[in-house]
């Protein structure tokens, strides 16, 4: 392959593009890998095609390492599958849905689950046809509220999906390890430094689930790990840990009258200002803050909810969502329709509406709390004597230095990531609804069991991107780089001509080659533009042309060295190793 | 690439599927290479999936053979680009549309004109920036009525559309060659025989516009070649010769008590009967039939609309809503609503009604036809004399030697064919709607032109087994076929073991092999199989693999041999060609 950017479509921007707020987007634009075309939608130019392409390829490669076949499902389908799923009611305005010239309902699919199923509830008949792992890469849909930082979070997106199908819970787990050791070796190839953690399944179902998280400062996801075992999890998965506590002997319920404590920290210190209960060690951990929201059930239906979390935290609405879902949760304002709720002194006995505790808040500990009456609160509110939640939730926030849920003694760190890859153990929630069944080994019928496998394959351009860039431009991993080498024509002495034919000399060698012979601009620009499109090694075809020395430059090592020019081929295939 | 029958996703069917009415519907899905989805799309099996890109793969070298380069748009478009060229309107039902949650206006774009016309504004200023041959491969959406014959004619389908931009009508001839020399090599390759065809340019807009339409009995076009020359075009395409006439001296208008005339048969023959205007050698094509339409043209506005046509020839609805496009035509019934149309004795003669004749009704031909009064003909209705049309149409059937219009004495023969191919010269039509003007040589600016170029990629595929297949199933050409050899393991003294340790060696050798490994089934089931899936060189490890020796089959020409295992690759190398 050899590329002349003389005739290639490629306009690269001097300028930071408007709208494009993490670096990966910034440099893809700027460096003519992608345009916008629609509010979430971008159109690959030949540079970011060709290191799409690259990621595929090495997709593909590994899925078929694994025994995995490929196939190919429309992207426009039918309601009724999905409304078996109940999906097409659990997804509402996140997806994208239309209605044919005959006004039968579609969607277009932000995932195949349920088509993989059908397929292979028609495909297969018995123990013989399993097990069975089909993937797909597919173009995908989803109704992005706020699409943004470019391929990063579209509406229209690469997805390479993955369904495994086996007859027991054993081939499952044989399955999932199969595919998350695949999904380690591609991404180590495409660079992309990333932790596996543990996730929630969401919309999906399911048990057993793992996100991979390439680190990055720009990532929609927080996750933690233990700074002393192996414990990874995405921040919304993060089980709290029951405290152990020594019951106190709590008095009776007191009620104070504690004007002006619209926050936490004004009624910690009214409480120790005027040493409640005897007490000035009152902290925001020793309160119970009580958060009124209204759940978005699926569908339409909406509930009122009562979150109790110590006073010290938040609550985390991506936590809340992720525990909720398939529903959603907003905070609730309209205390007026419910006199029940006393805003700002809301507290849990004897509450009226659903109340679901953080885990913290076990039997026995007492807090300092609202009264449910306008500019009072009760001290000795004991949880499991006073008030019983009707359940616990995992909806506070997430801290640094929180105690690991996995050993005794570490504690948590926190860093940002962006979900590339997912596995999850479905288990048999789609094939139970499709009734999936196939003959056995013993001759009775058997349910097979699924799994669900995910890597966002334009996403992980984008986050190439984001993991390998410097100030100067992108610096594409050999893998995907769009070129092997860049050969840079630096002069108007015949050196265009000579890196053409040098150009040529690398193809014949094997190499992918990407030559600057446009004819009218300084070697100044061209060395600007190598370095924002990224590929590590270059050849300068320069003044020394006449002696047959050109200059090989290695951005990753920064080695810059002259080199007689029939030598050029083995020192670039020595440089990619 | 060695793929194991025992473990493909590949289920063949014996009987023939319901609702498949042609052949390479039938036997795709009996061999196991699609299945149905959704209505009018398609999921490709793995074996399905393999050809396709197969096809995919020969499309795309030839296209960057000629300096295409690749880049991918988004299928999910604003409406806004589309409302600019008026194709929002003009295609109306055609499309799929959508709202997405914030209630913006989206369509599944079914071509992508504007968007790269858009692309091409965004990416060059100057002359030096052209000429620009960019392509995609991509899902495209028509929401089409009828949706038939599985992947000849979907909603959801694969394209490879390409686009030229050039400064000149000699750049955009040159370009135009080069895509349509491009396109018989590729047709070529994929041996599909085909013919060049001249084509309406439909909903597109501009000039030049061919089509390549794969001869086949079950093609939804049909198109003319002339018997004496090399003119070819679709039917929809065909201009009628205008005849020339010696004008005869016809006397006034006559009208004439027609009673029990219902068909233009009855009323020649009453006619003849009656020797009107002393003849008795009146035929139907001395008569002027007069059809009434309803033209509705996009956006939903209605116009009535007359034609006049030959008696002998009926209205051709494809060919006048080609002439008519983008507007569409039904046949009037509500003639209650128009008394002055008199159903069944309407004459052209002072027709209130907007009136087109076919070519053929030139001044100075009499015809007999109605007297605009019931139960009533009129005989020496003159053109030019008696009646003026308010121009001419295209909308007469074409037929078998009907006279040829590119030469003095050739006839028409018909053939039916499936377009695959399409090439337009489109012009400045959506160069001058989004105003794009770069800098020329001369300092000055210049709006560049363009080319649109289209292969139906995955009705390519279908297109392929249309072509090549016989009783017994499909039989792909070799260079898009699902593997270079199928090894047949036939029996069970170590037959399977012997035959994927040969599609190892065949393997080695470079070849793409397909063993039938499965150890349940007998050797007759699995030649049927092979013969459906349709590999032309077939080995069968049988019964003399004891003695070192099976057989090779060639289905294209029939042989069957014995040889040497140790001899197979060499063989199959050799058959390959």
């Amino acid at each position: 392959m050899l590329l002349r950017m003389s005739t290639l479509l490629l306009k690269t921007l001097r300028e930071e593009p408007a709208d494009a707020e993490v670096p990966s987007h910034r440099l893809l634009l700027r460096a003519g890998f992608i345009r916008r075309a629609a509010p979430g939608g971008y159109t690959w130019l030949p540079l970011g095609k060709i290191v799409l392409d690259r990621v595929i390829a090495v997709v593909r490669e590994e899925m078929v390492a694994i025994g995995g076949q490929e196939v190919a499902f429309p992207a426009l389908l039918p309601r009724e599958p999905y409304d078996l799923t109940n999906r097409w009611t659990e997804y509402g305005d996140d997806i994208f849905t239309l209605q044919d010239r005959r006004g039968g309902d579609y969607l277009l699919a932000p995932t195949h689950e349920e088509m993989f199923t059908l397929l292979v509830q028609d495909m297969t008949s018995s123990y013989r046809d399993f097990p069975q792992l089909l993937f797909q890469v597919q173009t995908k849909y989803r109704d992005e509220a706020r699409p943004r930082a470019g391929l990063l979070r579209g509406r229209e997106f690469l997805m390479k999906d993955a369904y495994s199908f086996t007859l027991t819970d054993e081939g499952l787990a044989a399955a999932y390890a199969a595919v998350r050791a695949s999904y380690q070796r591609i991404f180590d190839r495409l660079g992309l430094a990333h932790t596996i953690v543990a996730a929630m399944s969401g919309a999906m179902g399911g048990s057993a689930s793992e996100e991979f998280l390439a680190t990055s400062d720009v990532g929609e996801d927080t996750f933690v790990g233990c700074s002393s075992c192996e414990y990874a999890a995405n921040t919304e998965a993060v089980v709290t840990p029951v405290p152990s506590i020594t019951p106190v002997e709590a008095g009776p319920i007191a009620v104070h009258d504690t004007p002006s404590t619209p926050t936490i920290a004004s009624l910690v210190e009214l409480a120790n200002d005027r040493a409640l209960e005897g007490r000035t060690d009152w902290t925001a951990a020793d309160t119970l803050k009580n958060v009124v929201v209204t759940v978005h059930q699926p569908g339409g239906k909406d509930e009122l909810l009562v979150i109790g979390v110590p006073g010290d935290r938040e609550v985390d609405l991506k936590r809340l969502d992720a525990a909720l879902a398939p529903a959603t949760a907003t905070l609730f304002d309209d205390f007026a329709s419910r006199p029940d709720l006393v805003k700002g002194y809301i507290g849990p006995q004897g509450i009226t509406a659903r109340y679901l505790a953080d885990p913290r808040v076990v039997a026995g500990t007492a807090w300092l709390t609202g009264a449910n009456e306008p500019g009072k609160h009760a001290t000795n509110v004991v949880a499991g004597r006073d008030f019983t939640p009707d359940g616990t939730i995992e909806a506070a926030e997430v801290r640094a230095g929180d105690p690991c849920p996995a050993c005794a003694d570490g504690t948590l760190t926190i860093r940002r990531g962006i979900e590339i890859g997912h596995v999850f153990q479905l288990g048999r929630k789609y094939t139970d609804t499709f009734k999936v069944d196939v003959l056995g080994v013993d001759g009775k019928t058997v349910r097979p069991t699924m799994g669900s496998y995910g890597i966002g394959v334009s996403r992980a351009v984008a986050t190439i991107a984001e993991q390998h860039h410097d100030e100067r431009g992108l610096l594409w991993p050999d893998e995907v780089a769009p070129a092997d080498v860049h050969v840079i024509a630096a002069g108007k002495a015949g050196q265009v001509e000579a890196a053409l034919e040098l150009g040529e000399r690398l193809v014949a060698a094997g190499l992918r080659v990407l030559v600057d012979d446009r004819p009218q601009l300084s070697a100044g620009v061209k060395f600007t533009d190598a370095e924002l499109i990224g590929v590590a090694r270059s050849v300068v075809v320069g003044r020394r042309l006449a002696e047959g020395i050109v200059e090989f430059r290695d951005r990753r090592t920064g080695e810059r060295s002259d080199v007689p020019l029939a030598d050029v081929p083995r020192v670039i295939t020595d440089a990619l190793g």
